[in-house]
């Protein structure tokens, strides 16, 4: 598909890309076990909700791979491995989710050697990792019938191939429009502190061929008034029962700024996205980073030496300034409680979506 | 008044502190006419919107102590060198409107030999430098009844005695109110692309012992949530007749999300920023500067190499998003067209308010 993958699963190891050298090193990192896995998703080797999800399924598999004398120590060895990964960004429900169901299969009492064990295991994260797949390319095609032949997307943070484990999620309803024939541009956010949106996602852009201008992020505002904004696309790291959804940081101020300039803000994202056992985004944990990814770039400070920054790494877009929320069983419409509730339903009935 | 100075007058040179390179080196520059000065516009060695009229001032100060075999030349020389000045960047009207005072001296046909016209004009710049001073000081103290005991600012770009030529206009604000006793806090936007606030603000809080913090352009909205922001102070560039501010990129968006919070917006600024010959926002011509100032960090690049990018430097925001302008002769609320017409009467009436 994409000709590079963020995640990989090669025998019985983890290769990671990592996300941190990009776009100037292509350097990929071999993982060996669940407490390495927890390192590179804590310090953004990988990043994006979906990617992490996937990442910390194999971080568990490669728990399972290791030799273990019997499958209780095996199960309980691995239940301490979830918690570690789980324990490694708080905001993103993906990770807990996709632990979780790795865990479920662990927790089967009727299998009784760890090679058995092992395989399920494997399978399981090769389902997750194969499901993000199938849901992101149903994604873009559920998205199609929103946009007119010539349209101008505005996109924070990356939620491409990088951030998923293959073709992307917002990014993914861009590459979906350029693939069925229409006049796409992009202006992408740079999106500070950690500039996914200048490294990655115009990287991505540049290997899919699809044109694109980076804007500062306090530009939004300018390009919307000015240069003709079809509509706003981000991701989501957690999107509660309500429809507020957590975002890379920066996205709740585009929200705001889209609606003062009526253009249309879609979050994207799989229905594993959404928790509906968060009642809001009063709920969900934000993480806090540190205040060097503000002041510095590399060794290189930006700012005096030491200054002292305040750094949330995401932010909460109440469910009011959310046009609808694209997902592999549909396009969730406000009132949002209502809406996300049939969508996630209709995943626990179907978990791949066929464009019905 | 302040340990430094962006621009000093001193044997008939101009010295300027270089602000590309706050705050990592204190370099300074010395100029002797009036195309290096409106190079040192150009190029951001100096700038902010009543520093670069007040530079540009100087600039015809340079020419004006060079020698010239009469006063006739002298006259038509300066005009040359004004028209030159002016045209060094678009957006901010404090550069025309500093040119065009030093120009109206200039213009005198009483006046018969190159001395006399030498010694008018180096005086009318240094009352230039001098008015802005003055009023600066005078905008805080205008401001202080806005403000409760303790305040917590969010501030964007650098409006401190870097961009003016003492004190500053927004961060004079700030800086009035610290030094009236009252407990002050500021949340710094860091400004992309050119990083004013983290740089050069942060660096001048520093100096002053206000405490605050940088935060990424996008986050403003989260702390404005989060953290209780008292008020939004931002300097401007120019002030149409009906209110609309061009001021940096990313006011506009910061103005919008400060409305969304109920959290009022203030425009800081001379009379002399306000230019009622410009009846509204869409008549101020925005510079766009170049893309690498986005895509690039001195030699280092942030994006691809090469990525496209698009910098317009300003933007513009409609009046009514703006709660208040104060100036040096008192705050002009809505509606601006007769509030701000007042104000320009009252300051040519009175050049320098006294707090009246």
């Amino acid at each position: 598909m994409t000709p590079y993958r963020a995640i990989e699963w090669k025998n019985d190891r983890l290769i990671l890309l990592d996300q941190r050298l990009l776009p100037h090193q292509t350097v990929y990192v071999t993982l060996r076990d669940a407490a390495g896995v927890a390192e590179a998703i804590q310090n953004m080797t990988i990043r994006g909700a979906p990617a992490i999800g996937a990442a910390a399924a194999y971080g568990l598999a490669l728990e399972a791979v290791k030799p273990w004398p019997d499958a209780r120590t095996m199960q309980e060895g691995l239940k301490v491995s979830g918690t570690a990964l789980i324990a490694a960004r708080p905001t993103a429900i993906n990770l807990a989710w996709a632990v979780n169901r790795v865990l479920a299969v662990n927790q089967n009492p009727v299998i009784t050697t760890p090679e058995l064990l092992r395989e399920k295991i494997v399978a399981e994260a090769d389902a997750i990792a194969n499901l993000e797949i199938a849901n992101n390319i149903q994604i873009g095609l559920n998205a199609l019938e929103l946009w007119p032949q010539e349209v101008t997307f505005l996109h924070h943070c990356n939620t491409g191939a990088l951030a998923t484990v293959d073709y992307g999620t917002a990014l993914g309803v861009i590459r979906a429009a350029h693939d069925h024939g229409k006049k796409v541009f992009v202006y992408v956010d740079e999106t500070r502190p950690r500039l996914q949106g200048a490294r990655l996602t115009a990287w991505e852009l540049d290997q899919l061929g699809i044109p694109y201008k980076i804007i500062a992020d306090g530009a939004s505002g300018y390009v919307m008034r000015n240069c003709g904004v079809t509509a706003v696309t981000v991701g989501c790291d957690r999107v509660a029962a309500n429809g507020d959804t957590a975002n890379k940081i920066g996205t709740y101020n585009l929200a705001i700024v889209a609606r003062a300039h009526q253009v249309p803000c879609y979050v994207v994202g799989p229905t594993s996205t959404v928790d509906l056992n968060t009642p809001n985004g009063a709920a969900i944990p934000i993480e806090e980073r540190d205040p060097e990814e503000i002041t510095k770039i590399g060794s290189q400070w930006l700012a005096p030496s030491g200054a002292p920054a305040f750094n949330p790494a995401f932010d909460i877009t109440p469910a009011e300034y959310i046009t609808g929320i694209i997902t592999e069983q549909g396009i969730a419409a406000p009132p949002f409680e209502q809406s996300l509730r049939e969508m996630v339903e209709k995943a626990q009935r179907n978990p791949v979506a066929n464009g019905e």
